[in-house]
């Protein structure tokens, strides 16, 4: 039994996403960031961090959206989410998660989270402005050499696609021009035809 | 036969240091950042990013410090490098590295890499001005909520160990005053003393 911390809009989607394509027993409870509850001292408890996603289990508190998704493959193998038999493989899926995270959420992230590396409002518009170039610029490698086809890996579905449908939300908002990118296209369409995602969406929005 | 390309002062350090451990038999080729080499064509056929680490397999390349660990620990588990039969110990490792990744390793490159994120000159000296701070600040919760001591896991030394000792050598350079860090100043002095970070240090200095 589980329980996921998320917000609408963030990467906790990703792994709401593969706790419902596992199979998972889990309970959701969502952080109103508009309030800030995030920072509030009954959440911080929960994550020092003051972010989601945050995932409760009867060992204890997991964070980091790669290291969960990993996590969630791993305690139900029979969903098979991940190469785990394969040390080669599963480090590829993990270095394609570790871009998304280190890289692409990173760019995405200066968009309205500046204050996290700067202090001048003169300094948040500039990072603002560079958003559609580095969130494009990454999407950009991700459709020329990462993403196989039909799904990430390649013809199993794994941990790699929520988390990419994940970030692929954030494209329009960025302004980044989805003609260019053909491949990560049809991955999203492919992404909200299952019906894992539809239920987490609606759960989501709900 | 592993090939692990990497520049002195970088992140690749971790995984230099893990291959070592892990008792690999492995080569290095230096890319040298001052000739901006990592851009070169050459370099860029091997990891299309320009970034080090990449580590050449007979399978192919892999990149992304986090995955790279985990699959050093998982290529040899008699090494002991990570608690592979055990995937909600192994998330709680990945959870940290993957906080170097994303958090504390992002934060350090705003004092050098601004024009990843932004444009102006005076955003990049905002940025510069910010990093002690919020270096200071990733580095205080680690000594506060993740360290355990001995090493970062507990008792048993990890892949997460070379990699915060990496992160950790960035702390004078980033001002971050180490008498506020007792546990992580003690863990770079054990890390200091094992003979395989001593021939890493010697092999990345010679």
């Amino acid at each position: 039994m589980f329980k996921l911390y998320y917000a609408p809009g963030t990467c906790a989607l990703a792994s709401h996403i593969a706790l419902e394509e596992a199979g998972a027993t889990y309970t959701t409870e969502r952080i109103d960031f508009k309030s800030n509850q995030q920072n509030s001292a009954g959440y911080l408890a929960v994550n020092p961090k003051g972010r989601v996603p945050a995932l409760v289990t009867d060992r204890g508190i997991l964070t980091e959206t790669p290291a969960m998704l990993a996590f969630i493959a791993q305690s139900f193998p029979q969903a098979r989410l991940a190469p785990l038999g394969d040390a080669f493989a599963f480090a590829q899926a993990q270095a394609f998660n570790s871009y998304l995270c280190s890289t692409v959420h990173v760019a995405h992230a200066h968009k309205m989270r500046g204050g996290r590396w700067a202090t001048e409002e003169s300094s948040f518009a500039d990072m603002k402005r560079k958003v559609p170039q580095t969130f494009g610029a990454s999407f950009a490698m991700i459709e020329r050499d990462m993403l196989k086809g039909p799904w990430v890996m390649g013809e199993q579905y794994t941990i790699c696609d929520p988390y990419l449908f994940t970030l692929a939300g954030w494209l329009e908002g960025n302004s980044v021009d989805l003609a260019t990118l053909p491949k990560v296209s049809d991955h999203r369409k492919r992404m909200s035809d299952r019906p894992a995602v539809q239920e987490v969406l609606a759960a989501e929005r709900g």
